[in-house]
């Protein structure tokens, strides 16, 4: 089986870990041996925007069509506004290909010490199921007297019927293939009246659908208490897009790094190519340095092999991962020494042994 | 000199820890000598909402402005929707009194445990400036197509330039008071590129009016990271609405409980009284039973104490509480096994030996 892959590494460190994860990739299938990649690399990058003023051609989103699946590495530049940056290449991607879904998943993997006093080896094991196409970052909004004293700017989170379902039926198929089968939805509708409740109101309406799943609502703001103070409690949570955004930069970081957490972005109706992706970002201050954690990107790719119909690969890489983080090969961010190329080499090392 | 404070106790534990409070504040006036409190007590409550079909009575924000403060306890209630509750009674009062400030100071206080393993006591010490008019919380928004299949509904964030200069002049000023003259400013500019793309570029204005303050941005996501993983780097930040909602309940949890956190709604052209309320919410699973912790509600009296220039007897309550929680007593989302009343007591007991 051949899948083509489409790869755009951006900027940064993304450049660094999406080199990194085609060579396990390769590796991986290589050592398995009934599945091959083809990857083609796209240049969409904020230094390629600055030479020629596009980060992707005109035809950019429908040709990624005709891949089955995109490896992303990460896009954002000093240079370049990010707001521009964005707009020009991941949010675009994430909306024309359908990939309401975004999933992420935290935990703490064994030899990672969480930065909490009282949160051991998959005392936090959870999955963040992020809205993907709407709510805050709808693209809505704009400014009026922009260059009087009495300007006004608005930004307009769109929620619909059909986003919301759908995104709930996706998390509790999810909380139900999980063995604790709970689910935690989180909103702000305390404060936010409109979409906010549409929320609440959909997700009791779901919630009959799934009498087998345990469920709960949370604030957002208090969601963030919960899960720095209880994180044995929670399993499968929902989230609007903004929502989601920031819990799980704040699930990375309770779970040792940002460097470690991947991010798939779905289109579950498989029509379009789906979007892996680790959650980290360019990190222009170690860019091009050789020392950027590539387990996120590993973690991300193990979820596209998994996507891809490879369940058992994915798997095993995701095993071969948290061995080499077992056996105390790290990063600086996680507290250790070994730069990009040392833990690639050992995850690598570890495929040959699956 | 006498005061007159409204006091809003609220619902559930709201009203045990409004007790406390007013028990301290009396002793702190008797004990000090040169200023008295009157407080008069507005039954402005879920429970009273139930009786009679609102929360306060229509001339009720008028009635508020008779006071030199308002004391707020809390206010949600499980059989009350809580966009009912809070746009009956807390958001309107803060929007009608002009109270476009909230502070929110968060610290390790002396004996108590930080759930991070590298901080201790004032290795986290941060003032989140939250903007408190317009953003996420201005209330606009609809809904259209309810009863369809089609439904679409919208929350609108309106930021104005006069709104967003004024809260950075209030952060920068506070930034300035404090002892590093540091301060972070937190967006999601990446992502919503109108409202905050507006709070960037008046930043860059309002920076060059405080030459001696340091600044630095970040975006809200990657700021949840930085509050877990490097507590030390952060002095005074500044946010929007919905975003210092969120940072600062992250915050009280980083640094105990959301028990201890106070929070300020103030009016800096004192044309109005500001507002004052510990933010842990009414907490109905504890309501009642006498344990609520009331360092929330004794630090908000503080800061109140403060507010209405008795700068000396402030800090001496502040010192008072610290002396407490050093002592190791402690209610039990701190660990401890004290109640509501030993904490009292105990605090009461300081102040006599201030
Ligand atoms: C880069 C940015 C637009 C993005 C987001 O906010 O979605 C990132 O923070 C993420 O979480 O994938
Ligand atoms: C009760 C609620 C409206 C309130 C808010 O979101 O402002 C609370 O969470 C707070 O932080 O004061």
């Amino acid at each position: 089986q051949l899948f083509k892959i489409a790869c755009i590494p951006g900027d940064g460190i993304g450049v660094d870990i999406t080199n990194a994860a085609i060579q396990v990739l390769q590796k991986l299938s290589e050592t398995v041996g009934h599945f091959a990649f083809k990857f083609e690399n796209l240049d969409w990058s904020s230094e390629a925007y600055k030479e020629r003023g596009y980060y992707m051609p005109e035809d950019g989103l429908e040709y990624l069509k005709k891949f089955d699946a995109i490896y992303f590495g990460a896009v954002g530049w000093p240079d370049v506004p990010d707001h521009i940056s964005l707009w020009g290449l991941i949010l675009p991607i994430r909306n024309a290909l359908n990939q309401y879904v975004n999933v992420r998943p935290t935990r703490v993997l064994r030899g990672i010490n969480s930065p909490l006093k009282n949160c051991g080896t998959r005392d936090l094991d959870w999955v963040i199921i992020r809205e993907n196409s709407e709510g805050e970052y709808a693209g809505h909004g704009g400014t009026t007297h922009a260059h009087s004293s009495n300007t006004v700017a608005t930004e307009v989170s769109i929620f619909t019927r059909v986003g919301i379902e759908r995104i709930f039926r996706f998390a509790f198929e999810t909380a139900k293939s999980r063995p604790r089968k709970k689910l935690t939805m989180v909103t702000k509708s305390n404060a936010q009246r409109h979409g906010m409740v549409l929320w609440d109101k959909i997700f009791t309406e779901i919630t009959k659908e799934y009498p087998d799943v345990e469920t709960d609502k949370m604030l957002v703001d208090a969601m963030t208490v919960r899960m720095v103070l209880q994180p044995q409690s929670l399993d499968t949570i929902v989230a609007t897009n903004l929502h989601a955004d920031i819990l799980s930069d704040l699930a990375a970081a309770l779970s040792g790094s940002i460097g470690i957490a991947p991010s798939s972005n779905l289109d579950p109706t498989r029509e379009n190519p789906s979007m892996f992706e680790p959650i980290h970002g360019s990190a222009p201050d170690i860019a091009g340095k050789g020392i950027a954690n590539p387990i996120g990107a590993f973690w991300s790719a193990a979820e596209m092999v998994r996507w891809l119909g490879l369940e058992e690969a994915g798997e095993g890489l995701i095993t071969c991962i948290e061995n080499v983080t077992e056996a105390g090969m790290k990063t600086k961010d996680l507290g250790g020494s070994s730069n990009t190329k040392d833990v690639t080499d050992a995850v690598c090392k570890e495929i040959e042994n699956v």
